[in-house]
């Protein structure tokens, strides 16, 4: 394939270039907030515990389009960094936040509208206060959807609580990105990083399975959903969640009669598994058409080069790479459906003419 | 290939006939017992309270073997139930009921040398304690080694209270088998069966990952390990945590230098994957060599006839499912070493010459 093929990066994390501690304003602690060290470095700090050092890449709009033509990638999309999702805040404080990073985002699109779109970021502790917020980001923000948590507080994904959220993305037809955080046994397992090398791809499994075993694809049949970092740990163990479907319907037939695996085509993976037998294993599992680069700009734990482990790949056709580089983000995030993006009327569900890649 | 070869299970579990309340022995509570329904059918009760139903399956040797003879098993290497490793309890307490474990085994093993190999149980809470009982399972019991499960109370398994265990394992040629328990995310995640389905592959990553990254392979090159579940979302994920080594040396390389992917070569994997396309990753992952069958008898979440996918697929050779079926679990118990269990002087060590089929 010709090297100079273009990419969607379906998976960035960006911030605002100020992050003021709420305190003062809430009345409480536990916010995240971004202290400047020196020009380019910064930290994120949480009540004054260091979080994660971050450099301009996470909020230098320019710096990005830099690193963009560097690599290929045409269009980044941005998402908020998951420790900002604030799910644990008084409802409207998160509000707030995510008001603040939404518009911060939707204003770095606005002003290099062929270089990025945007997922937003909803406080889904109060369904309807997100559904708000959701509808503001499909409508006025011009944003494609959100990305959220692998869980909110107490709630897996399949609570009844969040379901009317769930179907108003559908409705808005607005792309679902699921990504990790609050990484279950992070506090039996300090070491090693092992809450983003286990915890992690565990926590995007039980959202996958939530989303799977609750009924909440099954219910809602439009509704476009991608996981990141290829799905954490759900495709590979999908025999065991189809077995376990099957021995134990008394525990996990309550919501669906049909395969959990039936519904690996009602997800979006990005390729972000570091791994080519990995990333083969998802094609055979799922095809190239579920499958979107997706690199966790501009952290470590992601792919330096976006799409270099895709266009490595002997195996794969060129429009399979083209297909993962670019074209299942483009469906994802209904980017050729007709009409504006919030839209009722077509709301960019795979299948229609506009995707003719879609397998469904 | 002819569809009489014969098979060694590695990953099967048993409980002795009768389980009496300890409560009235160490005066608290906390004990798994079991409670005779009706002829056949029994229960698991942990205070009073349902944990999981059994039949005779799990606890008569008659009926094992007749289910052997009905799927081709050769050989059962029997362990107990993770429930059972009571590692919460006072160091004494456990190590009595693992010694009534442990007798029961041996003796189900003695009464049928030729279907049954034993992997004991030890009070790993208390290393020395364990260290002593190990001992009595690889003499005087004859068992083949331990099944231990993948984390220790508040230890993970590269806890610096464990090496001294991971030590005498290796000097006495016992293998050890991790097997998921006490599942991180359980309470977080109750319903859709899902600390079985998604925990227990996390759990698995997480013992693998602290035995790679604390290095306790590293410094016991010739102790003998084998994950559960295909190792549960370990080998799937090993993209990302050899990249998490490779970027966050400061977290990640604390204990060792080699990439984690380059111990692969030191874990053996059970094949309980249900699903051929997962397996053929693990074969490509990691070859046939390091692949045991492993069925999970007589629970429903395994296998039900032992070895079927093994045997299902075509694009394995005869001598690589062969290797799967048989010879991979007698070199990791360690059944063609010369020498008696328990003999420090040959602990049938990967790579000796009785070992033809080691990598290394």
């Amino acid at each position: 394939m010709k090297a100079d093929v273009l990419s969607i990066d379906l998976h960035t994390h960006i911030l605002p270039p100020e992050l003021p501690d709420r305190r003062a304003i809430t009345g409480y602690g536990g916010w995240t907030t971004l202290e400047h060290l020196s020009p380019g470095c910064g930290r994120l700090m949480i009540d004054g515990k260091h979080f994660r050092d971050v450099c301009s890449r996470s909020w230098d709009p320019a710096r990005r389009i830099a690193d963009c033509d560097a690599t290929g990638v045409a269009v980044q999309v941005l998402s908020t960094v998951p420790v900002l999702f604030s799910y644990w805040a008084q409802p409207r404080h998160a509000l707030d936040l995510a008001r603040t990073l939404n518009d911060h985002l939707a204003g770095v699109v606005a002003a290099h509208p062929d270089r990025f779109e945007g997922l937003g970021t909803v406080p889904l502790q109060d369904p309807e206060l997100a559904i708000g917020e959701l509808e503001r980001c499909m409508g006025e923000l011009g944003l494609r959807g959100v990305e959220i948590g692998s869980h909110v507080n107490a709630w897996n994904l399949d609570d009844p609580a969040l379901l009317p959220f769930f179907a108003a993305a559908e409705r808005l037809g607005a792309a679902v990105f699921v990504h990790p955080w609050e990484m279950m046994g992070r506090a039996e397992m300090p070491r090693h990083w092992l809450p983003w090398l286990v915890g992690m791809p565990a926590e995007t499994a039980r959202a996958a399975c939530s989303l799977v075993f609750g009924g909440v694809l099954a219910r809602l049949p439009r509704l476009r959903v991608a996981l990141a970092h290829g799905g954490g740990s759900f495709p590979f163990t999908i025999g065991r969640i189809d077995h376990g479907h099957r021995v134990r319907p008394d525990l996990c037939a309550t919501e669906i009669d049909a395969a959990p695996s039936s519904f690996l085509d009602r997800l979006y993976l990005d390729s972000l598994v570091h791994d080519p037998r990995a990333l083969r294993y998802l094609v055979e599992l799922v095809g190239a058409d579920r499958l979107a680069l997706g690199s966790d700009y501009p952290f470590p734990l992601g792919e330096a080069v976006p799409g270099r482990l895709v266009r490595s790949m002997s195996d794969l056709s060129d429009a399979q790479k083209s297909r993962i580089l670019a074209g299942t983000a483009r469906e994802f995030l209904g980017l050729d459906a007709p009409g504006t993006p919030g839209d009722p009327g077509d709301p960019g569900t795979p299948g229609t003419a506009a995707n003719p890649g879609a397998r469904r």
